[in-house]
């Protein structure tokens, strides 16, 4: 089957650049000493984790448990969580699902930490703990190098957990400033005579700087897999790396100016990520897609110099593709113009 | 069960709320002889669909042929679907779905009817088509009333479709001159001999006014079951109206400023739809949600003066209650503080 008979609006992933992108990063990765964690959020297939763990990925990241359990089930064998589990339905859950992968967590407060402390008391292998540092980004985070100490060494003391490491979020831009802090960090925890096993910092948008960070010894990267305009917009990818685009109709042409896509927030998201636009027609790349209802796109032709007709099918590069991928029960693959088969985004609605 | 025990992110509905946002705009409907038509589009739920035909809906609306199948499936047995039916995959749908159920849909251009009268050319009984007119929305629809006139007597001409009347969905705080167009549309027609038998306008926002109009005989409203932030801004509802909130839980507290939330554009989606935050928080009413990631909501608590632990738990209520639903593939209903059971979000997913 081609593109051209799919019904819309439907995402269409290009295995060929999917197979390009995770190679390219996997291979940085290994050329510079640097342990890739690819992070699910944004495909949330467990096909594509396999491929990531195939080419080399030393595990997966999973920003919820319920994402996790179904990559665990699906036999990804050692999976991050960056996020502080917190309340007993949750600890409950991870406990059990330590006894099936070699999960690790992150916490970044006292409170967190004894609370997996308890839940752990008792487990047949220590929780292995890393303390999240918030280098810059603003969002979870010990706030100092010291705070960053005094939690490594509380992990260190619990039965049950074992400190693992550092991990940061950090700010886009900014990753010297994050390997400063975590340098420190380091430092002083090793200082008290623990070892800091790994220091994970992450971001699609900074991945070819990881190697100017020697501090850093793992990398998380989500987007990376699809890429979209965010990522083409700080440099990180090409246009031609964006392997997810929507599949979408124009269904009403109401002026010469204007056409009405059959995708609108509902497949697109309200996502700006700093772009103006709610994402570039691949075939009519002078179009604006200026505003979105929850079912339409609504496209500004009036740079175009050819104008789509009713009917015609046409591809959208996303601004930011991991939410979009979330809104799909299912993804097309597709590579050029064929269409090969679907995935379903298994992980989709394990929002806990 | 009562709310605090329930795992988060989650969805909840209170029924008590939802009872009576149905019940007052039906008995509007019902005080004016507007025959209300609710799009499910909000909820995606057959079980509040069956309710509001229940309570007097004239039948329901759709915004996807998916939905629509689904509804269908589901025993509903009128349905609008108010968007332009384009290619032939979906052409074949809409004829099989005729065949179980009411449908009508609407149509802005000569193409659009074109393939509507070809596709039920031979259907049993003729398919009821309405005339979608831009009244200000800048969405689809004809630009003028003579083109509605003009695509009414196509649509009167063509074997297979009926014409049913005109269909609106109104620039928001403009209601009459949506009116206006209407009127006119509707003259222009009957001049030539041909009935209007409906006249359809909706959008929550103005459904207050529907009766300033009475060139409107059919009123199509979505967000008034749940409300949001968005209609209490404009009027349309009060903050105790809003039946829906994402319940989250405080994951983390990196400063004394600083709440982070386990909700975060995945659960509350990025829809400002006019207003600054990303919700409110019915238990800090000051603190401000700033920022998302995708599973993070960021608070700033200055203006607070109690401020929440982590590990508490509280209810967000969303700018725009559409979206939120329609990343959730349950929703949890509650009525106060005790949860009652839940719903699946059935045409969740059935995006073409």
């Amino acid at each position: 089957m081609r593109i051209s008979e799919l019904d819309t609006p439907a995402v269409l992933v290009d295995l060929d650049r999917v197979e390009r992108n995770l190679a390219r990063f996997q291979a940085y990765c290994d050329r510079h000493g640097i342990e890739n964690r690819p992070h699910v959020k944004t495909h949330k297939v467990v096909e594509f984790a396999r491929r990531q763990v195939e080419l080399g990925a030393v595990g997966i990241c999973c920003q919820k448990l319920g994402e996790a359990e179904v990559m665990a089930a699906a036999g990804l064998p050692d999976i991050l969580i960056p996020f502080n589990l917190v309340g007993a339905a949750k600890l409950g859950r991870a406990r059990a699902l330590a006894e099936r992968v070699a999960l690790r967590v992150s916490a970044d407060d006292p409170l967190v930490v004894d609370g997996l402390a308890e839940a752990f008391a008792s487990a047949p292998r220590p929780l292995p703990v890393l303390v999240e540092c918030d280098t810059g980004a603003r969002r979870c985070g010990v706030q100092t190098p010291e705070a960053a100490r005094e939690l490594a060494l509380r992990i260190d003391r619990a039965r049950g957990l074992r400190f693992a490491g550092l991990m940061t979020y950090p700010a886009k831009g900014a990753p010297e400033r994050a390997a400063t802090f975590l340098a420190e960090a380091k430092a002083l925890i090793e200082a008290r005579g623990l070892a800091v096993p790994s220091v994970s910092s992450g971001g699609t948008p900074d991945m070819w700087r990881a190697h100017e960070q020697p501090v850093i010894t793992e990398y998380r990267v989500g987007t990376y897999i699809y890429n979209d305009l965010m990522e083409v917009a700080c440099g990180a990818a090409r246009l031609e790396d964006c392997a997810l685009t929507v599949l979408t109709t124009v269904v009403s042409r109401p002026t010469a100016d204007r056409a009405i896509l059959d995708a609108g927030s509902k497949s697109l998201t309200s996502d700006l990520n700093g772009q103006t636009g709610h994402g570039r027609i691949v075939e009519y790349p002078e179009a604006v897609i200026y505003g979105l209802s929850e079912e339409h796109g609504h496209v500004d032709l009036r740079a175009c110099t050819a104008r789509p007709s009713i009917g015609e099918k046409v591809r959208v590069i996303p601004n930011h593709a991991c939410p979009v991928s979330n809104l799909f029960d299912r993804i097309l693959t597709v590579r050029g113009e064929r269409v090969e088969g679907s995935f379903v985004v298994a992980a989709r609605g394990r929002v806990d």
